[in-house]
């Protein structure tokens, strides 16, 4: 066996209607908090976000509600959070919504307890020390993981540059998961963040610098977003599988904490990047049945292994034969819960790909995959995901 | 899915050879600690405790040793342990060995700081706070799962009592598993501990009170066990079967921290009471073939997804003969790794069943058993775990 380390000490609370335990919970780490939420939700799901601040409230934690957060948090309002969080001078930060709600909850916890901007403290650059105010999670959506992961993504428009931080100390002391939450999800979104949950666990499995230590929650988390993930994409009010993925994407997230993605991460971010419109699972299920033709001589167990996953029937064929299948196992996938894209959906063209072939190349991701890409090999990966002429 | 907790906070260097990092490791908790190590690891080892002390020597960690351990801690040793930390001003303590030291260490990071004894923070009196002194273990054994569990288990000689302190405090802050310090155990000390990691995976997996969280740990722990331990009992000295069960028994201590044991535990610990040459791992593989027989209906899924692990060939059998079939597996297992024991071979006899008994209905194990035994229940598990006539 491979050395590891395996660090996750994130305190996890499961389970339907478990929001009512915010107060009790947050009491433990401090009697005031900013409350990060996002502004959606107090339209479409107020009554959720009442019973967070009713509970905050019983239990005696003064919360001071921020709710300036957007789609992809911008360090504007993370340095706005943050100012709060100071004069109002809060112990804890809460963030109740998806990945940009967390996320932005995160930055502010650094940002209001050390000198600069959370800028400052993007993960090539200073580490945020454990003056970082305690986080606690209350995410409403299945896909980022960020409940258990120790990154916060955020942009700086200045610079239009979109970066993140990535430290120990971003990981939550306390994370609710409560599964009602994420019942009124639209499907697109569900479609497109359940398959995110698939390629954080998927690409952490086969990472060339996986562990043995998450292959279980990993091939754990991938039974539960095959077998779940098509049923609330029909009926997204199906409470149990909302429950398979919530659990399946904390799992993802203890992948992504002590592993990492690898190159459809490297080559998908750059063409949201690009064409904003296209969403973050989106533009990994457009690259995915390229990238599991060009990697899968790379990892032929592991393809094999997830590939019977998916279809069973592939438990007679040959280890090569089964891993090569995985392309055409994700593509029905894909279709089958209404994510197969192409490049030509999004509008994209050949003449498109240069820049977003040299933005591709600067992710280091790639370097984890079980072949790693020249920057032809990742061109040929993006020309393949047009139609076929 | 029902609802659950799970927090295991500790930071694990997994693989052969990371003792060397112990010293880098401590650092992160303090610059000085007592070094509580098992005196016979001082003879038989002394080697690899040379490299630990080494290693925190050139790390500037100041290690006091302390090694007046023994197989069962009592509190005599605890309480002298703790004046030494208190008298040497440290601020951490390391355990290095079995269950025995870092059991040990454990309590006497909580004796060194409190008011009273060890004994006055049992898991049913006052709990440990914070002030616990931050926890390292470096485990020689694999069996315990004490470096992820939450426990620590001494005796009390004056009041002639075994007990335990149960809580987070007593959750290492960090663990180092080095397989390469289990090539030398023996055989039969191989094959003990190696079943009670079984027991502390499977009575997890079934408990009523198990959760989809610990379900995939279990099994993967499990898998190790079946494959690894036959083995490790023919070739101690292979490494990557040490590996394995090393890695199965850090899985267990979580399965422990956040679940815990059923009905052969409440049954077997008082059989090492009141025979105390009955060591814990012989106590329970007496037990579980008549446990298995008695508690299979109330778990006919688990028991028969069990059962095919042990013998694929189950694959086509039904739930209901898969599931009754665990009691022979778990037999067969247990010659081919020279664990079959029945009561008669420690020269008990019946008369000695109700002294036993007694303490067993104590033990609140028993209530998360899928089906929870009587007095009557328990005294005939006893009475079948002796040769049949």
């Amino acid at each position: 066996m491979k050395s590891f380390n395996y660090y996750q000490p994130t305190r996890l609370l499961f389970g339907s209607g478990r929001r009512s335990e915010a107060g009790a919970a947050a009491k433990t780490l401090a009697d005031s908090a900013l409350f990060v939420v996002d502004p959606v939700l107090l339209k479409v799901a107020a009554d959720k976000v009442e019973d967070v601040q009713k509970s905050l409230s019983e239990a005696g934690v003064r919360a001071v509600t921020f709710s300036d957060v957007v789609p992809n948090p911008t360090l504007d309002a993370i340095q706005r959070g943050a100012e709060i969080a100071k004069s109002e001078g809060v112990k804890a930060v809460i963030g109740m919504g998806g990945g940009s709600a967390i996320d932005t909850a995160k930055a502010i916890a650094v940002a209001a307890t050390h000198p600069g901007t959370a800028w400052d403290y993007l993960y090539f650059k200073k580490a945020p020390t454990s003056a970082t105010l305690p986080i606690m999670a209350i995410n409403t959506t299945s896909g980022t993981g960020t409940q258990t992961s120790k990154v916060s993504v955020f942009t700086n428009t200045e610079e239009s540059c979109k970066s993140a931080m990535w430290n120990d100390n971003l990981l939550c002391r306390i994370a609710i998961i409560d599964p009602e939450l994420m019942l009124s999800l639209p499907t697109g979104v569900t479609a497109s963040t359940g398959f995110d949950i698939f390629t954080h666990t998927f690409e952490s499995y086969i990472n060339t610098g996986a562990s043995e230590a998450v292959d279980a929650i990993a091939l754990d988390a991938i039974a539960r977003v095959l077998r779940s993930l098509p049923v609330a994409v029909v009926n997204g009010s199906n409470l149990s599988a909302r429950e398979d993925l919530a659990w399946a994407d904390t799992l993802a997230g203890q992948c992504l904490a002590n592993v990492g993605t690898t190159l459809p991460h490297a080559a998908g971010q750059p063409i949201s990047g690009h064409f904003p419109k296209v969403s973050h699972g989106e533009s990994l299920a457009v690259i995915y049945p390229a990238f599991a033709e060009f990697t899968w001589r790379g990892a032929v167990g592991k393809f094999a292994k997830v590939a019977r996953m998916f279809n069973p029937a592939l438990s007679t064929a040959s280890e090569e034969v089964a891993a090569q299948s995985l392309e055409l196992e994700i593509e029905r996938f894909l279709k089958m819960i209404g994510l197969y894209r192409r490049l030509d959906d999004f509008g994209i063209t050949p003449a498109d790909i240069p820049p977003i072939l040299a933005h591709a190349m600067e992710f280091p991701d790639s370097q984890g995959n079980p072949i790693v890409p020249s920057e032809e090999d990742m061109r040929q990966i993006y020309m393949k995901s047009f139609r076929k002429a």
